[in-house]
């Protein structure tokens, strides 16, 4: 499980910084990859990394502004063009619908997979086996959202020297034991699989904040994530003009990431002010409220790491 | 007079080339720059150059394809966000406003300009003191046009040496003269305009053709014009592949540029299987059939000089 931005910066794209989107790897985990926001130009950005748009299985839409949607028709039509065949969700506020079937009609785009294109409101809007994703609104100027991403906890691996120091020969009891039933051996002796199986695996938890405010919601999501996404349109010392046009601070992220006690603070979403040689001091802006500041930058890759 | 390409690229962007996107640089002429056609990252593409997106006053859209529009939203609401104020109008096939609207309401973009979009038929589609732009449909899968831009020619010099030499002072009398009227000088004599004003200045032609195969309005747009923008999608030994996609060959636009006269031939939007080392082949294709071929590469300007 990797992140990847793939745009850092707010509005407009500059030479140094694509408008906004990220994505998440989960080619171990399900041979996919999620999107999440698709600014202008994030199939050119693709262009230069080792993604495949066919792998995109889910693309998840925090709000409508252009600097975040922009790229989708382009993108969905080069994924088809492409030759890729799989079904793909988008997930968006209300709005998103509209714009993209609009524009795959006006310009005759046809794609060769399956589209689902699903306005949310909140709560949870996806879960399978594995995985959950909920949405909850923040606090922007049009409704904005953010995302938190769940990896269902994995059973623990089956104690298989444990079972053959006991003389239990592997066979169909190893799965019955491993599902954590009780199992009565040839001999009459009772055995219970929890003595059996070790701990569960915790899944990963990644939160994906859309452009917004300090409001209460980003804690919500936030709580106990291996990795927080959070927007720093601004300096710390720009607070009033962060409020003024609905978007946070470097500091406001990072004392969200403390109240949450998540592990990584990934600070994202830069205003074109801030040059290259502005990141170190935005970044000790953010490591004076929460230890483990990322700030990233276009094409930077983290590693998830099940801990 | 400078045209500039953008985007040399056809369906999808590559490394190499973007999506459609070609600069008439009037800034001499009318302090103006006119966009013909706005693939996605256009704007992006126009970070690398000189153009100021508010000195955009006209976009030109051949059709509606989404190599040729996805840019669009983006640039608009970038021109606002820099401070661009001017009007701008965009002139586009059926289905142009539909897009434009409804991807700036849905995302809340708000231009700080006065934006006008006129849905064209064919014809003459603008004409003021100095320019005309005349539409005709040509031969693609969806209504694709092509644009034939005409400056009108200037008045020519007063001949003023001449004036001088006759004993003819300065004066209102040369403004007269230069209108071409007859005018009684103070000895009673009466002196023609005509005979004292240079030949006119023949303005420029430039042509510049949407996705088509051959057909008739090709020629007729094309005729006698300084500059004819042709699209060369594939090679002439892919005249099949051409045929299919409703896309032209080197050869047909090398022919096309032989039958209308024209003084330059510049080929453009070539498929993705063309890499750099491709492209001197398909320019020594065109050149068996007319002279002056330009290839064009991405950020490419070419000057069109009075002749």
């Amino acid at each position: 499980m990797q992140l990847q931005f793939l745009g850092t910066g707010s509005g407009v794209p500059s030479k140094m910084r694509n408008v906004t989107s990220i994505a998440l790897k989960l080619l171990a985990e399900r041979g996919a990859i999620w999107l999440f926001d698709c600014g202008e130009a994030t199939q050119h950005q693709i262009l230069h990394t080792n993604i495949r748009p066919r792998k995109i299985e889910k693309i998840f839409i925090t709000h409508m502004h252009g600097d975040h949607i922009f790229g989708l028709p382009g993108l969905l039509g080069s994924r088809s063009f492409q030759g890729g065949t799989a079904p793909l969700t988008i997930y968006g506020p209300k709005g998103i619908k509209e714009f993209v079937e609009t524009s795959l009609r006006v310009s005759g785009t046809h794609l060769n997979y399956v589209l689902n294109i699903e306005e949310f409101d909140s709560g949870k809007i996806f879960e399978d086996s594995g995985w959950e994703v909920h949405a909850q609104p923040l606090k922007h100027g049009i409704p904005s959202y953010g995302f938190r991403v769940v990896e269902k906890d994995l059973p623990g691996a089956l104690l298989v020297d444990k079972l053959k120091g006991l003389g239990i020969k592997p066979g169909p009891i190893y799965q019955r034991l491993k599902n954590g039933e009780t199992v009565e051996l040839e001999d009459g002796q009772l055995v219970q699989g929890k003595d059996f199986v070790g701990p569960a695996q915790r899944g990963r938890i990644v939160t994906i904040l859309g452009d917004t405010l300090p409001c209460e919601n980003n804690l919500e999501l936030s709580r106990h994530a291996n990795v927080v996404v959070h927007e720093a349109t601004f300096s710390e010392s720009e607070e009033e003009m962060a409020r003024n046009y609905f978007h946070s601070t470097t500091k406001q992220a990072a004392i969200l990431a403390h109240e949450a006690s998540v592990e990584t603070l990934c600070l994202t979403h830069f205003s074109a002010r801030y040059q290259k040689e502005d990141l170190l001091k935005l970044k000790k802006e953010a490591e004076k409220y929460f230890p483990i500041v990322v700030v990233a930058h276009d094409f930077l890759e983290i590693d998830i790491p099940k801990l």
